[in-house]
């Protein structure tokens, strides 16, 4: 599968591709610089091993992927949508992991600020291709735990989105890092609830004063795929 | 403790009687009718056995309570607050349990909507004398499942407050539930995405066909009060 990830030189960007990458999968990481973008390419490859598939670029050459993972605080994120717009095709996968925290307007990482379109998601949505088929996930994924390759992973991941068929395709990525569960949240305004998790971990992280909470989802033994 | 239950008895504010009640507590079932609370404290009785000592009465008697825990549905929130604010004395510890589900205005119960004051808890807040002791909780345990006395909880309990000792004493009541923990997600503002996770878990529910979904938070093997 061929994935990028715009923002991959961030913690959240990065830690994605080091995971994506040894999973088996290539992966360009996209940034605002070419240098910026080959340099994390090449520090992801030393850390993975010669054997490693990833590349760098700029984020307009690295959106002319099949599936596009955004990773870029929600104050940038409206900028960096439009600035990819034109070189994402529709029927492209575009995974927005965006939470809109209150950091994005010098608040704190434990609020959040409601995006005019409901979520981040939806936002994002509203500046590309009809077509394109987007889909919110990775919220409850700490940046920092996917960057520590040592560090198993204990945390279910929130997939939203209308296409059920898209968030089945990011099902299957997120399957190939150990440990890290999916589950269908719904359809894409669930976003708004998802994001905000974000938030609420940062919270429970302060009154703990840890780094890493996460959430799994409990009721069933297994999630993945729905039935029918 | 001397626990009282405004609305207790709906699914959720009877199951968290029952529980409470078995977990040894003196628990008190408030109703807008006074037949309707003394019913329901007697099926209480005759489920879990001679020894059970709940009773049931109107939500005004019943707020006259140590700890009062609140569970109505949203439509009906500010109304039963405004209706027992003269009976709760400054100092008592009140448990907010609602969830501003957008049923509450013929929608959806896999939506919210949004409370002026940012969240029910605060709104209730706002109602009650500023003495009051108001914490946020329960918005992820199911009613259904803590009706069902076999079944074993697995959902940790989000408890959201400003008074910290507030927050574990009713950390403490969650204790003595088998299987429940309580993690302090926060000061009560928190709230305004806690209860948000109820709509969260119904279109979980909805997607894979279940009813029970619930969260565990991860990141500590054991959670309650904070250290500090």
């Amino acid at each position: 599968m061929n994935i990028s990830v715009i923002g991959g030189t961030g913690d959240e960007g990065f830690g994605l591709t080091l995971r994506l990458a040894r999973g088996g999968h290539h992966v360009t990481i996209g940034s605002r610089s070419q240098d910026k973008g080959a340099a994390s390419a090449e520090k992801a490859r030393e850390l993975l091993g010669g054997d490693a598939n990833v590349d760098g670029t700029t984020n307009q050459v690295a959106a002319a992927a099949g599936v596009v993972i955004v990773t870029v605080p929600f104050e940038g994120q409206a900028e960096t949508y439009r600035s990819i717009k034109a070189a994402i095709e529709p029927g492209t996968i575009v995974v927005d992991c965006t939470s809109p925290l209150a950091t994005a307007v010098g608040g704190r990482a434990w609020h959040v600020v409601r995006p005019w379109h409901g979520s981040a998601a939806e936002q994002a949505k509203a500046i590309l291709d009809p077509g394109v088929r987007m889909v919110g996930a990775f919220h409850t994924i700490s940046g920092e735990a996917l960057q520590d390759l040592e560090h198993e992973m204990e945390s279910d991941v929130l997939v939203c989105g209308t296409d059920k068929e898209a968030k089945a395709v990011v099902g299957g990525l997120i399957e190939d890092i150990p440990r890290l569960r999916w589950v269908d949240a719904g359809d894409l305004t669930q976003a708004r609830i998802a994001e905000t998790l974000t938030a609420l971990l940062i919270s429970i992280n302060r009154s703990y004063k840890i780094h890493d909470a996460g959430v799994r989802i409990t009721g069933r033994d297994a999630w993945g795929l729905p039935e029918g």
